[in-house]
Formats: structure tokens, sequence, C-alpha cells
């Protein structure tokens, strides 16, 4: 088990990673002094494999489940989705001192978050992340959010978890094309924050595909440790926090174009990858050969790298829109070489538009 | 004009206590370096009346300033209108940037302050109380909130405001019971945390009645302090801050049985201090005449203490309903002597009931 401390002073918290660890979800939640409520939200179908593993823990460990069903996928993160949260954990008899344990991805990580961020303002909360994407980014940060109809996570709070159990053994019934997509965000790591991780990342890629536990736990704990480090240095997004959206930037225009349909996140992310690195290049802020490397990993992992789907004008179009833009001017994270970033504002529009078209 | 810092580091803000002082309200948030765009949250009425000198202030610093109109009073604490605040901002192209300045009274800046703390996880906050209770009370500390079907502020969150803008002229136009409401709130922060702000407030209490500029700005101002103190050090009301909801726990009792109807929050406080006062003195807490000379001032200011209109049963089950409550227990804040205060858990049942037939 690698343990992963997330130094925020008293928003501190560990992150647990090893295949097995949800058994300790009981007495690690103990040892913190949680109340006795716990409501455990999961869509029906983990509620169905872990659920039973899950309440077992709690239960043996004092605590009283109820456990409290979302629909699977972006449908979890409905405004009528967190109201019926709501309602449900005052019909459990949740209290200021009960705890939210979210058990899934990542949309049931927001949705449950942003319930255990503003149930009685506030109260505790555990990460059971399920996906590979889950568990080497949105379980760590405590970025909650739902959606409205106009657009993804427009309303949201920062929530720390007080812990995130990271059990990689729950990612061996996860679909592949899922699996693959988390991939995207583990190499991210590597591109913008860690050349040796990233290195190893190549070297590991073929015992990671097979789901190999020590592989999965050693890349998982590694990814782990490199968000966490970034979150302890930028809690709120301030601005170091903004490297992780290497690849989002586009990749989040890409999702909107495609109406959230045609690609999975991490799709998305990839396909933002490539165009985030071909533009690096057209800019002159990273030497030739750079994408070419990041490019080559992203096909090892079986993850998309052209034809976006998504017509150029309307990913531009749509950059506008991304709520990072302040006050019209829309920063973009670049990798002028493996393990390095740089922020750089004012990319003009007609490069990310040549860049966009070349990789139709 | 009194000027009182809140130093939560890098939370902390400046609350700006004067008559006149909306007139600087542009001015001080562009020296925040705040965003260009403003959504200006406010009932109908209040947007008429202030509505154009707070939008002269901001145009004239720079700003453009969206007017969103939410409904007067509790109304605009429904899930429908924080929903349509998400909507309206939208609307509006307020980004990461951008600021939320609440003008009302408390309902207005807890659904427009937790539509802030929420709206891409949590933009800029500017209160402008225009209630006395707000002014005291509502507009400092960071508690913003919803209300559920099933009970008042269940849903919320801790966003502390970037500015309080608190201008005492605005309580020229303020109705009269709606007045004297406010000063249960003033008169309980003399009884539970300072003696010599009781009695000066004893004494200023017919200039306050007659609402005198000075006498309000001053004894405003003081409020401010104390409220100040305790949320330095206590930001997210782990302990300490719970003094500050002495008269509050029979009070929101009493307000939830009667539904929310008979009472305005300032009444049902009063009355609830008047309960929780011969409590102590039931318990052995307070020494006799400590109560006595509370319902005086109570009664000075023309606040009810007695005849709650509540069946004393229905309050004290409304009491375990408290989302205080935790584990089944209640704890009640009492003041042993005028300036002081003491928390008092597992307070017997029958004690409660018997205090309140007595005030019926």
């Amino acid at each position: 088990v690698i343990d992963v401390p997330v130094r925020l002073g008293p928003r501190g918290y560990r992150i647990l990673v090893g295949a097995g660890v949800l058994d300790r979800l009981g007495p690690e939640l103990a040892a913190l002094g949680a109340g006795r409520r716990v409501a455990l939200v999961a869509d029906a179908g983990l509620l169905g494999l872990h659920g039973p593993a899950a309440t077992k823990s709690l239960e043996g460990a004092g605590f009283g489940v109820a456990a409290l069903e979302v629909p699977a996928g972006e449908e979890a993160k409905r405004l009528e989705v967190l109201a019926g949260l709501w309602e449900a954990m005052l019909d459990a008899g949740l209290d200021r001192g009960s705890t939210v344990v979210a058990l899934g991805g990542g949309a049931t990580g927001d949705v449950a978050g942003f319930a255990a961020a503003t149930y009685m303002r506030g109260i505790g909360l555990v990460q059971v992340p399920t996906t590979l994407l889950a568990q080497v980014d949105a379980s760590i940060g405590g970025k909650t959010a739902i959606d409205l109809p106009r657009g993804k996570n427009l309303v949201g709070a920062f929530h720390q978890p007080r812990l995130v159990l990271t059990d990689t053994a729950l990612l061996g019934t996860l679909p592949e094309r899922d699996f693959r997509s988390g991939l995207a965000e583990v190499i991210k790591h590597g591109i913008v924050l860690d050349a040796a991780y990233f290195a190893e990342v190549e070297v590991l890629l073929p015992a990671l595909l097979a789901r190999d536990l020590a592989a999965l736990t050693r890349v998982v704990g590694g990814s782990c440790r490199i968000k966490a480090a970034v979150v302890e240095r930028d809690a709120e997004e301030a601005e170091l926090r903004a490297v992780l959206n290497y690849g989002h930037t586009i990749g989040h225009a890409i999702e909107a174009v495609t109406g959230f349909a045609r690609w999975t996140h991490g799709e998305a992310v990839a396909l933002g990858i490539a165009a985030e690195a071909r533009l690096a290049e057209r800019l002159g802020v990273a030497a030739p050969g750079v994408a070419e490397r990041q490019e080559a990993v992203l096909r090892a992992a079986g993850l998309p790298v052209r034809g976006t789907a998504a017509p150029a004008e309307a990913v531009v179009e749509a950059l506008g829109r991304d709520k990072k833009a302040r006050d019209g001017r829309l920063p973009f994270v670049l990798a002028p070489e493996i393990g390095r970033f740089r922020l750089v504002s004012d990319v003009p529009r007609a490069a990310v538009l040549e860049t966009l078209r070349a990789l139709a």
C-alpha cells in the first residue's frame, strides 16, 4: 500500500493506494473520529459490485450506512440528482458529523462531493474512486461540481475529502475503453510535471494494459503523488493548478462541440494533448519531436490523436466560453519539453485554428 | 466611518460601517482588483431604492453591472431562485474574476452568497446589508445557505465576502418591526460576549429607536467588532462560533413550530433569549436577576419575551431536529452573567419543557 499525504494543514488528508484497500474503509473512517451516520453514494452497478464490501467494512467499524443510488456517469451531475441526494441525506438522518462516501468514477465523486460540500454547509467526504481516471485525478484535490444545461461543471465547490481510498483491484472490472481513457491523465502528469515518471509509464505501458496490479499500484501511486504536490501548492487553483489543464483546454472544447457523446473525457484529453503539443511546436515553445513522443505513448495506450470529429472553427469558438477565460483572455498550458510546462496567455486564434485543421 | 478588519489570512476582509458608505462600492471593489463584471442581486424594492446609487458607484469605477432580481425575504432562498441566479450569471457573462454584490437583508445575502460560493466553484462576493439584522450578523462570517422544503438553511457553504459595506443610512427606510427585530442580535452580542457593550446599548436604546445615525454607526460598528472577533477565532463554526447561537436554539425551534410566519427572526430570537435566560437560572447556571436584565432591554426595544404562540412540547421536539444536534446530543449556549457564556450539553428535556411552559 502506497500512502500519499496531501498536506493542506487542517484540511490535509491521506490517499491510500493499493489492491484491496476498500476493506480498510470502516477502520480508517473510525480512526478519523467520524460520526456514526454514513451515506454510501454510488450508481446501481457499483452498489451491486462493491456496495456489500464497503457496507460490511463500515458496519464492522460501527457505522450506520444508507446506500444512495445515483445515475451512472454524467447523468449523475444534474441539479435534480443533487437535490435528491440532499433529501435522501435528510431521510437518512445525516448530521454535521456524518460522512458521505463517494464510490465511483469522477461523476459520482463530483455530485456526491458537492452534496457533502453543501449539506449543512459541509460535512465529511471520503472518495473511493473506481475508475483509473478518478483514481489519478478527480478524487484528489477537492474539486466538486454539477452541470447546468449550458455547460459542464458550471457550479460546484472546493471541498477536500477527509480520506481517499484508491483500490487498484477495483480497476479489474473497468471496461477497456474507460481504462484506456484514464491513461490519458497518467500520461498528462508525466508530460507537464515529471519526465522520469513519463519514461516509467512508457516502459510499464504493456503491464498496465494487462491490468497488472503491481504496475497499476506503482503508476497510480505515482500519479497521486504528482497531483497531490500540485494541490498542496495551490489548493484552490489560483495559478499553478492550471498546469493540470494540459490537454484539457482543447479537450474540453472538443467534448463540448461533439456534445459529450463522441469521445470519453480521456479520449478528448488525448486529442487535446496531441493538439496542444502541436500548438507548442507551431508557436516555437517546444522543439520538434516533443509532440511526437507524446503522441507515440498516447497511440500505444490505444488513445486517439487525430480526427477530432469537431470542426476547427467550432472548437475555437467553444474555447472562448471556457470558464478559465477571464475578461476574454484564455491561458494555455504548454509543454516546452517532457516534464516541464509553461503558461502562455494570448495565443493567437489563428495558430489554434491552423493546428486543429492540420489534425482534422 | 468605522473600519473593522476580519483577520482570516488570505480570506480576510474589511467591514466599513458608516452613513453613506454605499457610495464607496465601486472604488473599494476596484481597489480589490476585481474583474469587470458585477452581478447586483437584490429584491425589486431595494433595486428601486438603492440600485441606481450602487450601479452609479460601480459604473463610475469601470464595472459592468447586471441587476438580478430575487424575491423579497425568505422566498429568495428556494432552490429554484438559486438555479435562476446561476443561469442569469451565465447570461451576464460572469467569469471566475467576477463579483456578486448582495444588496439586501439576510435572505438576499444568503442566496446571493451561496450563488457566489458555487458559481464556477466560487467567485467574489460583496455584502451590502440593508437591514439591521444583516448589518450586525448575517453579512459577517461567510455563512450562506438556501432552504429545503424540510427546513431552513439545510444546504449552503462557508464563503467569506471580499468586502462588507455597512451603510447605516440605509436603515432609515427599514420598517419599524424589522428594525426592532435587528436589535435582538445587538442585545445578544452584549449578553454573551461584552458587558460594557451591553451597558452602552441599554443607554443608547432611545437614540437607536429614533434611528440617530451617530448612535447607529457606533452600535452597529461595535456589534461588527464583536462578531468579527468570534469569526476570526472560528471561521467554520467548529465550537466557539456556537456562542452566537445564544437565543437561537430555542428561537429557531419557535420559528419552525410557528411556520416561520408568526414571528420575525429577531422576535423569535428575543423569545429564545428570554427562554434560555430563564433556563440558565433554572439550571443554576445563572444567578437570579440575570434573566430579568436581559428581558428588560428586550422589552424596551419593543421585542416579545412572553407568549411564544408555540406549544412547549412541539418546540422541544423541534429542538431534536436542529442541525447542530450531533448523534442526538444538543448543546445549549447559556449566559452565567451578562458578558459571559458557557456551553452546556445534555440539558434535560424536562427542564426545557418546564421553562417553555412557564413562559407560555
